[in-house]
């Protein structure tokens, strides 16, 4: 007969990994019944992930950036302007834009964005610690830098909402056509966002 | 600057979460911003359950039930019938037959089921072993007890035509209004069988 212990190890798992957003019970049994036929190797190495992500890194109290320490190195930098804060979805943007070495401002992690679809609203998001930074600060302007699609514009356009109210500049990430491509290669909400968005070159306008 | 390191914390396991089964680079991410933001020891606990997955249970040789021996109590039972053999998809359908106490032969787990629309094909249920078992051992029935739904009916016709080559007797499961239902409760699917699999009441035939 089964032992009771190994019945509640397989359950245990399986109850836990539908906890995870996006899991529902059926998932949950297939990951485990893919994750016995695998080499243990594969699931401790899962496992030492896991246990890494909660051992190595903390949420910056400040900005939500992941980091060792908290605050996070950004935030903890005097030499950075304190007025700007540009709004990212995830910690890998930060990278991103830190690479460039040209925005000297402070940033702000949502750690997800809208997706009504997927059932993540509002409060899945890093919004409040946002607008309570704004209201207790020196922050002047607001980048929302967003990801440019349907989920990424929907979370902009929310976060907006909730800033205009604060009195606060909002602006956003310009969109047109990549630098290097061509007419044939952009699709046409590209080239419609580079019509739309046309800038003035004549000087001083 | 964000630390190199807690990025690959980060990263390596958005990569763990996205070699499971049904999660791609986008689940994974979500997840993961999931388990940044949850308390840390909800994260440990999934840890520890994957861990222990590895370590209490073992997948028996014989007949792939999930068991802290190998083979598993069943498989080294020697007053069980070896010449029958039941088919199940998951570990816990042996618990529940082995409630009734009725049932005295040994057991095969699929660990999985055919589901072509999530990429599932033959080669991810522990189909091959049970052949082998019936090329090498005097079982002479072998009772199909796939779960009666469209993918549980797809996997057992898909074994029934392995099996036929082998020229063993196979079975399945009977199929038929459940016992305490009544015509108003039980769905167009549950009738229709219960009609086409009406059984004989005389005496003798």
């Amino acid at each position: 007969m089964p032992n009771p212990e190994n019945d509640s190890a397989w359950t245990r798992l399986i109850d836990r990994l539908g906890r995870l957003p996006g899991i529902g019970k059926r998932s949950a049994e297939r990951i485990a019944f893919h994750l016995i036929r695998q080499p243990p190797e594969e699931t401790q190495t899962l496992a030492t992930a896991l246990n890494d992500l909660v051992t190595d890194l903390r949420v910056c109290s400040e900005c939500g950036n992941l980091s060792e320490a908290d605050p996070c190195a950004i935030c903890a930098d005097t030499k950075r302007d304190r007025t700007t804060v540009m709004v990212v979805e995830r910690p890998s943007d930060i990278v991103a834009i830190e690479q460039l070495g040209s925005y000297r401002g402070l940033y702000h992690v949502l750690l997800g964005r809208l997706a009504p679809l997927d059932g993540i609203g509002p409060g899945e998001m890093n919004t409040e610690p946002l607008l309570e930074r704004i209201r207790s600060s020196s922050i002047d302007e607001v980048v929302l830098a967003t990801t440019p699609t349907l989920e990424g514009d929907g979370t902009a356009l929310f976060l907006m909402e909730q800033l205009e109210r604060l009195g606060v500049r909002v602006t956003r990430l310009a969109r047109g056509m990549p630098t290097g491509s061509n007419f044939a290669s952009v699709s046409k909400a590209v080239l419609s966002d580079a019509i739309q968005g046309r800038t003035s070159m004549n000087a001083g306008q």
